[in-house]
């Protein structure tokens, strides 16, 4: 039997914008005002959205901390298990238990919205608004971002062209450019042609705005004097004589921090229950840490009880980067976790059904079948494990579809006890906040237990035993192998000085393993490590197991095709 | 003897920089007040910056109309002749006269800024504030006209990868991509390569974001439904049979419109003395029409007394279209113009010194010699005739300078007597408003009087006639040469419908011939127009006659690499 099935809100594209359409937006001030901002740190930036002056940080830090969530998954199905959705619901659910509440979220990349539907500010009850400006330019963040990658990549080959000191090597510039659009065409190109009057002839690319390493400095900086720092420290490509060249002997980290002084500044909105949403930084979740920004946490954690921020795909990828790099640079120690699973996750991890992106979900996924809940709980159990190597333990959220029977909740009740954590149904895409009135008092609960967070791994720790500690721990791999390449890279940072460096491991997110077709808790694997990279800005290695597209593609339908204005000028198929 | 020189206060950068950090900016909310706007239109963005909603256009247009000044100047010397101080301080003029009066300027773009030193806000006395955004970023118009148009540009390499109908021809994609940055290694690219993964392989190119259709387009527009019209009319390239193929055809007009709801609305800002200045668009004025928004002026007229809009370059180009593109497009009509000249400029263009772009002006220039200004005059007389051949006289306003001799400006006096015009000294960059009153005394004046404007050439005139009544009525040439494939292009355009629309030539700014070296009103020579372009969205035909670079590349010490921010967080060596 299905759960009320005919009440239940469907998490389609246009019920998401007639919820978004019919609510009322509170003026951002009252919102800022019940956060207690200093007034005068409050830019409103158009209706419904303000940004937050930087001199608000000291004011606030006199304040006491609130307590730090985060908010994860078990390994996602392609359309995604609600992470959003349910970081929204939980600050709508403790703001009705009384208690102040602020969601911390990444602000979605515009290549996609236009490409496949985009719905990167929840559904249902649980939505952050305005849904047309944070998925459209919000307050133009990503484009400071991209101008300021972009001005630092015109400079690099304006430095080739001029042959000014020191003279960079045109076969080793690591510096691509960056667009936030789907444009596979841009993925390889040949630029400078044109005779010496236009540059310098090499081979370059382009990446998508969230992959560039500005997003991820952006993300973890957590001043203007540090965004400074970090920028100066980009590697841009080599010298003749193989040295690093920095972004800084350029001469552009100062221009580029000037470009993104308004983008450090994060962007307050608010969900459809009027609770605080802090929309700041969105980088890359594989080659980079996929975390919203560390300042935007520090200034929810001082102006509310609650600060509930959702870390990127699942608890082995987002999670893990939350816990060892986010929090390795913040220095702000996590109180509770959310580890958000659905029924039909768990049955896909069965390894019964297949998915296809952009396709809708076979029916078969959608019949009762609580023994395949069981079958794919393996993914389940790893992920609880993954956060609990870190001192955490999670709160288990059941994120409810209408297509979900109790057979299968009980199932994962079994799941979840027999790991020893608590797991509740949360109605809040259907419900808003009073759906998830049990999870926040779960997380209410947990959030005062919980208190022997640890790392990983200790920062001491040589770079490739990082990689392997965390394929062994998190992913459940044998070991990992190493490409001579990539190991003499590792061995050559340790010894230049970045060994002290968390690391980020870039493998697909639909598997623990690397290989995307694995499913439930994949044994006897090792992870291969073909190409490592380093982050000497944004301040991490990452490592390269798979192959990670950094440049999306539109489909032969795309959904720019459909998004248009009807005759009242309102926007219509966005979302 | 030099005229106060000592008390004068340079344009230097950090002047301009000290005074505009020193002014204290009212409430963007006051500013719209005055200007009687409905409160539910103006969103704030930011500090001193609001966006005005279009839903003011239909409250507004039940108001009288005020008067309509146009500024434009003889032919600029490489650094300018101060069009846009000249513009400000006449509002500011105007409104210590007692007349409410609003300025609307071009956004400046973000390559220039950063590669020589920008200044697109007025200088001295005489400036918008704040200085930083609008020359960084501002509301991100530019960035969502930069988006828009790649957006296009991804849907066209899209539709060619993925042989979608009509099939399009890939020898024959006419529209390329675009960057808010001056980067030559861009300007020729080839692109999709990497295998039948990553596109269709081919040459393409990369202009500034200036000098993108959909500029012209959002400069052009009246409405959200024009902008949507015109959008849909924007030609990407050629068919396998060359018919001509649109962004309609290709589905990106509805996502393009969408991208560019909130840069459809106009950016109100303030000046020094509060004067209200509304910064909306900025297209190129040589391959485009170099005009900032129709919507501005509308909301401008509706609500001042004055609105004074600034034309690119001189009067043969910026206020050419202004008047036969700009006003023929919105329905307006001017009631007055100002023709800045400069001491300096007329001296240049006695042909007797050498002044280099980005060089500071020769000694020998700013010595005492009233001769050399009248032996320049012959631009300035041109000039005049070429705004009384729409049917409006100007008022010449002498932008003064510290290096200025009073027997230089009885030369200038002298000739603006000959031809039957008053000139006067304005000293706006010094003194602010109180500097340009005798210069808004002669506007009011003016405004009263001139009611004769007129176009230069009907609609009906062949599309080879507009050019050639341009060239030899404005430029003073003896004819045009087209090149045998304009020719072509221009009499099957005749034929396919496009006849009636307006013409813009594409030329140097800096001679009033297609020879940037001849100064003064060069004679006995013809345009030579090798090549033309149709705007079907904007909806003008070019032609180009010269070398026009689309895309700036930056110098060997580009002003980026000293912008900066100081142990204060506050931005220096900007402007």
């Amino acid at each position: 039997m299905a759960i009320q099935a005919s009440e239940q809100v469907p998490a389609g594209a246009n019920d998401n914008l007639s919820i978004a359409r019919a609510a009322r937006l509170w003026p951002i001030e009252e919102i800022a005002h019940h956060l207690d901002l200093p007034g005068e740190a409050v830019e409103p930036y158009g209706r419904g959205i303000a940004k937050i002056d930087l001199s608000a940080m000291s004011i606030l830090s006199q304040r006491p901390r609130g307590r730090y969530v985060v908010v994860t998954s078990m390994t996602p199905t392609p359309p995604g298990e609600g992470k959003t959705t349910t970081a929204i619901g939980l600050v709508q659910g403790l703001q009705r238990l009384g208690y102040t509440a602020t969601v911390a979220l990444r602000q979605p990349s515009m290549g996609p919205t236009l490409g496949l539907k985009g719905g990167a500010t929840g559904g249902g009850y649980s939505q952050v608004l305005p849904m047309e400006r944070i998925n459209l330019h919000l307050t133009g963040d990503l484009h400071a971002v991209g101008a300021a990658h972009n001005l630092l990549a015109a400079m690099v080959d304006n430095h080739l062209h001029h042959r000014l000191t020191p003279e960079l090597d045109p076969r080793e510039i690591l510096w691509q450019r960056v667009i936030d659009l789907n444009d596979r065409a841009l993925r390889n190109i040949v630029l400078g042609l044109g005779g010496r009057g236009n540059g310098m002839p090499r081979q370059g690319s382009f990446e998508i705005t969230a992959a560039s390493e500005v997003m991820a400095v952006l993300a973890l900086a957590d001043s203007l004097a540090d965004l400074r720092w970090r920028l100066g420290r980009l590697i841009v490509g080599l010298d003749r004589e193989g040295q690093a060249v920095t972004a800084e002997q350029i001469g552009a980290a100062g221009a580029m921090t000037v470009l993104l002084k308004e983008a450090l500044k994060p962007n307050l909105l608010q969900t459809l229950e009027h609770a605080p949403a802090l929309i700041h930084a969105g980088p890359f979740g594989n080659i980079a840490h996929g975390n919203s920004s560390i300042i935007a946490d520090h200034i929810g954690l001082h102006t509310s009880d609650f600060l509930v921020t959702e870390a990127g795909f699942g608890a082995d990828m987002g999670a893990e980067r939350f816990f060892n790099i986010k929090c390795r640079t913040s220095g702000l120690v996590p109180d509770a976790a959310v580890l958000v699973v659905t029924v039909r996750a768990l049955k896909y991890h069965s390894g019964r059904h297949q998915v296809v992106t952009g396709k809708p979900l076979p029916a078969s996924l959608l019949a009762e079948h609580p023994e395949e809940v069981l079958e794919g709980g393996a993914n389940l159990l790893k992920q609880i494990d993954n956060v609990r190597a870190h001192g955490l333990t999670p709160v288990v959220a059941i994120n409810a579809f209408p297509s979900d029977h109790p057979s299968e909740y009980a199932a994962i009740h079994e799941l979840a006890a027999s790991a020893g954590v608590r797991a509740v149904v949360s109605t809040h895409v259907r419900d808003g906040g009073e759906g998830a009135l049990a999870l926040a008092e779960a997380i209410a609960e947990a959030a005062e237990d919980n208190s022997d967070f640890h790392f990983l791994y200790p920062a001491e720790l040589p770079l490739a035993d990082k990689i392997e500690r965390i394929a062994t721990r998190l992913y459940g791999a044998d070991g990992v192998d190493f490409s001579p390449q990539a190991q003499e890279r590792l061995d050559a940072w340790q010894h230049e000085g970045y060994g002290n460096l968390p690391v980020c491991i870039a493998k697909t997110h639909q598997s623990l393993s690397a290989d995307p077709k694995r499913l439930g808790a994949p044994k006897g694997w090792r992870l291969p490590v073909r190409e490592v990279r380093l982050s000497a800005g944004a301040g991490f290695v990452y490592a390269l197991a798979g192959d990670i597209l950094t440049l999306p593609g539109f489909s032969a339908s795309p959904a720019a095709t459909r998004i248009d204005i009807d005759e009242n000028g309102e926007t219509v198929n966005l979302n």
